[in-house]
Parts: structure tokens; sequence; C-alpha cells
């Protein structure tokens, strides 16, 4: 009988490249040393994946929504309600979410300051969230959380809402905040409760002491927020309801926490993990290897000091990245090889050459010690385009692993 | 102009496996002697097949509707009709149809014996076949068939019925009879049929000759059915409105004849046909040729040894079931070269060391002496890993025959 393992998938943020001259035309990919991977790529088998579909340049979270196994174009639900989840406050089937910026206004709100200085204590923070989060309007509730400097997300729940909804953003300093109209005729009461939002939460925060202060100090009020990524939560099922499976995360980044929790991972922190090159690889390795051995049917690592140095334009960075990984990977191998299926891969191409992210499609190599080996010889671009996991879609990388860590259901009798 | 061709579709039950240690680490397709094989895959092309989608294990009776070009997340009507037309009772559309069990059942419908002892003479299965048959419930006409010990098939003809009830087995001996419940609105008529007709088949068989010497002799009462896995026929064209063709299955297997014949092809009797290794390889050749000689356009051929052998981890066995196809594919070819496009390939997975299903890929193989070559040089699970063919979808292989076999129209103009 199939006995069950752990599916384990480590993605690598922006691993697929392009040719590099300062790597006499190989990829950083195929230039790292990576001893690891490349024993894996010759026990298992290795292809190549368009994350979204042929021609499609991903977005990192959409992108992460594909490796879950969900499709994209019917299940992404925006960056507001991925963005809150990454930031602790989760939605619910039928919330509307947003990102969020604290903003100045002056009295006829005109914007003149789009983010209120940047600047702003965790004292200021928690003032501002305090004011803002529980508001109700009508029937539908307010959720809030300040984040990271002006930044923050909000939630509306109630009944009714929808995200077709225009932007409040001038986008422009020395315009006034805009009218949100909506977009769908059932958008029309989520327009409705926005501007009456955008009204409510300026008169509770003009004047809290903190601007009182901020005016003192001659910094910029932070008396109005802007939204933007407006995003509802369709009827998403989790992973756990799909699979019947518990499955974890392990990521350094809030957006990849949010979209991993919006499917229903259990977010698992690791001491020192970061989303640099500094991050601690050892404690990576050391806590999936505790969510194997532990109950976790289903773990999802996250790298993204890859994507970091393609940004950069750091090619001996992003070698270096691979490099390392490769390492994490060979100590999680080392104790666990036989309770594994594991897929190492990356959400989307980002060439150094280019700084951002492209359509080309991303290596993937798929192991487990029972698995019909093919002809690659190492992890790579160039073996990948022979090996017999031919071009998968993003979509099609969880169901392969979960099938063959024994977790999907046999289709009919 | 195209000549048309008959496709000749050969499927061996469950042929793909893994790397068997016993066998030096090759799969048994890769240990069989196979030259007739080797060579079409040498002047043919291969690949790899995900019968229903990737890390999805197929059952039997999805993988052949799949594989027959329908697609199984829409088309599968559950095991029920499979079955009843696999036994000879052909569902119509509208049709909801059960597999069932004759059982005993005391004087309160507590059930007493699931199988009502699991031994039935013919003249005990034709006069409970003739006390069922033809009953009527309001608008709604029964037609059952005794099959196999205490099996049988039911069909519910009639105006508003749907699959979507309860079941009303209890699945222990002890317990009552259960009280069948729409699962969705539109289902109650059929669970209001369903309730009558537990009664009506109650008080029509109870009282039979056959049920009084079987109370003489001590042996458990036939006086009541039990039936299970329902489905209905939904609006599923046959192959002849689909493409304009006859078809024609041979296969010793009645789920595999039912399903053949759900989608319209005419069963052909072989003689010696079996489900075993003992099966007559020669004779299945032979009414093949006379398929393809005759005016067949498609001609679908079982081989069941290989997952009985996979079942049974008899790793000998299904190399042996392996080499005699292989035989069997050489007698064919050799008689009708010119007359054929063929496929060989499996229907699942069923690696010997499991001794069930698994989601691996099943490798194919595609003939015709028209055909551009690629480079495999051997039909086996490596070798299609890297064939023309890449990775197909179990729906794609019978348009792919009937197109070059010149029975597809040409889209557009």
């Amino acid at each position: 009988m199939t006995e069950k393992r752990t599916a384990v998938f480590i993605v690598m943020d922006g691993l697929g490249d392009r040719p590099v001259p300062e790597l006499d035309g190989k990829t950083p990919l195929e230039a790292a040393k990576t001893p690891v991977m490349d024993r894996l790529a010759r026990e298992g088998q290795t292809g190549l994946m368009d994350v979204i579909g042929p021609g499609i340049t991903p977005g990192s979270d959409a992108a992460h929504l594909a490796l879950f196994g969900y499709d994209p174009f019917t299940t992404y639900p925006g960056r507001g309600p991925l963005e809150a989840a990454g930031a602790g406050l989760e939605t619910r089937p039928g919330d509307v979410a947003f990102r969020t910026n604290f903003a100045s206004v002056d009295a006829n709100m005109v914007v003149t300051d789009r983010r209120a200085g940047r600047t702003f204590s965790p004292d200021e923070q928690e003032a501002l969230q305090k004011a803002i989060d529980g508001m109700e309007i009508g029937d539908v509730k307010v959720k809030f959380i300040a984040t990271v400097e002006h930044r923050g997300a909000m939630i509306l729940s109630g009944p009714g809402l929808y995200a077709d909804i225009s932007d409040v953003d001038p986008h422009e300093v020395g315009k006034k905040v805009l009218t949100c109209e909506p977009l769908k005729p059932e958008a029309k009461k989520t327009a409705d409760v926005v501007n009456k939002m955008m009204k409510e939460v300026h008169e509770r925060i003009r004047d809290l002491p903190l601007n009182k202060e901020r005016k003192k100090a001659g910094r910029p009020l932070a008396n109005a927020i802007l939204i933007r990524g407006p995003g509802r939560h369709g009827e998403t099922p989790t992973l756990g309801e799909r699979y019947g499976i518990k499955s974890a995360v392990i990521a350094g980044g809030a957006l990849y926490i949010g979209t991993a929790k919006f499917v229903g991972m259990k977010h698992v922190p690791v001491e020192g993990q970061t989303g640099t090159i500094d991050t601690s690889f050892h404690n990576i390795a050391m806590k999936t290897i505790e969510c194997i051995k532990g109950d976790y049917d289903y773990v999802f690592v996250h790298i993204k000091a890859t994507d970091n140095a393609s940004h950069d334009h750091n090619t001996a960075q992003k070698v270096l990245a691979i490099e390392r990984t490769d390492e994490m990977v060979g100590k999680i191998i080392e104790a666990t090889s036989t309770e594994v299926v594991l897929a190492v891969t990356g959400d989307h191409s980002s060439p150094v050459s280019l700084g951002e992210h492209s359509c080309d499609p991303v290596p993937v190599l798929l192991w487990a010690d029972f698995l019909r080996a093919d002809e690659s010889k190492h992890f790579s671009e160039s073996e990948a385009a022979r090996g017999a996991l031919h071009t998968l879609r993003g979509r099609d990388i969880l169901p392969i692993l979960l099938g063959y860590a024994g977790h999907v259901e046999k289709f009919g009798a």
C-alpha cells in the first residue's frame, strides 16, 4: 500500500535566469556548485514550469497561489487579502481587504503627503491602529493593522461586499482624495462604505495626541489613510479542505506567509530567517526537518535571497544564494530521505540582466527515493529542458507532490 | 486524400511501474523482451501520459473513460452505469444505475446477512431477476440483472432522476436498512422511488419458492436487495455520434466492456479471453485482425494480466504478460501494417512494489507506417520520457489515433 510521506516544496524566489556573459554564458543555477541538487536530479526527474501560463510573467503572489495548486485566473484575490494575511490579519470568504498608507491631508481632504513622512514610532502605530480597528459602518466591521512604517492592512467584513471599486488615492500630492465609485452595480454598497470609512477615519485620527505632537515638531500629520489593492476573499477552500492535509509555511517575507496562510498553511517561524542572503539557512533546514518528523504532510520553504540578488543585478550573490540553498537541501535530505517527496523550483524567472520578473519558464526538480530516474545530470535550466517532467503548469506541481506522497485520493474505482 | 485506417488501441492494465531491485533497477517493461514494440518505438513515437491529470491516481473506470477521449471530470458517471453496461444492462441518458447485492433481512428490515450467503444457483438468480426486472414505481421503470453470486445491477429509468442520494445499506449486520434521503433538492423524487422500490422488492421476493427452500435448508434468505454506487448517465454522446466511427471492444473484464459500451462500442467476444495470464493472446490477435479487416474504425483491446500480476507483487508474471502482449502485437501488425494506426499504453501505473494503482505517468507508444520517427530505441518508461509525444493527457490519445487514422474532420476551412 502507498505509504504516506511529507511533501517538501522548496522555492528559490526568482530562480530562473538567462545566460550571463560574466558566467561564460551560463545561468546562475548552471554556474553554481550544487552537488546535492545535481545528485537529486540524477536520481529523480526535472522539467520546466510555466508558473501561470506560457508567456505570462508571474507576480509573486499569483505565482505562489498557482504553486499551491490553485488556478490563479479564478482564485487570485488581489494583493489586499494576501498582504493582510501576511500581516496577521486573516480574511474570511466574503471579506474585502486593502493595503493602506497613513497620509497627510488638509482641511479639504487634499493630499499633502501620501506617506505622512514615512516614519512612525511603535507608539504612533499602536495609537492609530487602536483608533481605526473595530470601527463599524452600518453592518460592516472594519479590521485594521499597522505594519511597517506608514503601511498597514484593512479588512471590511459584512454581507454583500465586492472589490470592484474605484481608487480613492489621487496618486499625486495637491489633489483631493477621490470619491470611491462602484465599477459594477453590486459593488455600490462597498463604495458607500469606503467613502464613509474614509471620512470617519479622518475624524477619528486627526485630533489624536500624536498629531498634536507631530504638528509641534513640524512633522507631517497622520490624519488620513489611503487604501489600494482591493481584493475579495472568494469561496477558496483551504489545502486542508481539499486534501485533508496539515501544511506549514517556512518563509521570511510577509507576502509569502500571507499567501500560504490564505490557503490554510500554518506559519512556522524560524529564528534568524530573513529575506536576505544572511538568512539562517541552517536554522531553516533544522526547522524543516522538525516539521517533517512532526505531523506535517506538506512543508513549503521559501528562500528570498535569490530574487533580491536578481533585482540588484548581483550575479555573484545569486550564485551564492543558490549554493547555500543547495547545502540546506542536503541537510534536509540527509535526515529525512525515506520520509519525503521533494520538489525544488522557483516562483518565476528574474534574470540578473533584467533585474525584474520575466516570463521564462522555471526549472523544477522532483525527487523521491522510489522515483523513476530520467537522464538529467544536473539541476539546471538547460538539463531541465530535456527532463521527464517536460513542461508543467505551476498549478500541477502540488498535486504531483501530494500524489507521490500518498495524499490524493484515487479518481474513480 | 487521407486514406482511412483502423485505429487500434491496446491497453495493458496497470502497465507503468517503478525501478524494481530484482530487475537490476529496471521496470518490468524495461526488463521484458519486447522486440516488436521496440521496433515500433524506433519507427514511431513514444511519450508519457497523465491519464486523468498530473499527480492523480486513476481508477480503472475513470481512466478508460479518459482514454476513450472523454473529460473524466465532467463525464464520469460513477461505477453503477459502467458496471451495469458491463453486465449487459445498458443505461440511456437520464437513467440512474446502481450495483446491487441480494441480502437477508428480518421482519423489521434489519440486515442479517449483507450477501445472503453469497451462493446462488442459476435458477435462483433467474427467479429473483424475473421478480424484480420490469417493476414500475409511478412513472419510473426498474431494470434489473443478476450477475455473479449475490451481485447484480439495477437501472431506474424515468423523468427527473438524479444520483445525489444517501445510502440505504447500513454496511453492518444487525442494523436496519436506511431510509434513502435526497442530497440535493432535485433528487427528492429519486429518493422516494428508491424507498418504495426497497419495500416492493422485499414484498415481491420474500415469499418466492426459492426462499421457502432456503429456509428449509437453513440457508440465508434472499429477501431484500442492497444498492450502492449510484450514478447518472449524463448527456454523453457516443463515439459514433462524436466521430461517425464504428468501434469495437475486445476485453475480458465486465468493467472494461461496460465502460466501452457506455461510449457506444460494440463488444466482440473472443473465445478463451480471460482477465488472467492464461488468456488466449493468439485468439485476441486473430479477432483483432478480423475487426481491422472488417468494417471497424476503432478497435480497443484490453489486457488485464499485467495489472493482476502487479496486485500480486508478481514481477516475473508482469514481465511475462508484457512479453506475451508483445508477441500478440507482432501478429496484429504483421497482418495489418498498412491498414492501421496503433497505440499501446496502460490505463494507469501499478508498481509491483506497491501492489496498487499509483500516480506515475504511463508510457505510450504510437505507430503508423507513415509516422515521423523520434529517437526512442525501445518501448519503456525511461525512453518514453524523451519521446516526441512528451507528456499527454489520457483524453488526448483517442483524438491523436483517430486523427492519424483519418477520422477527425478538419477544424475550420
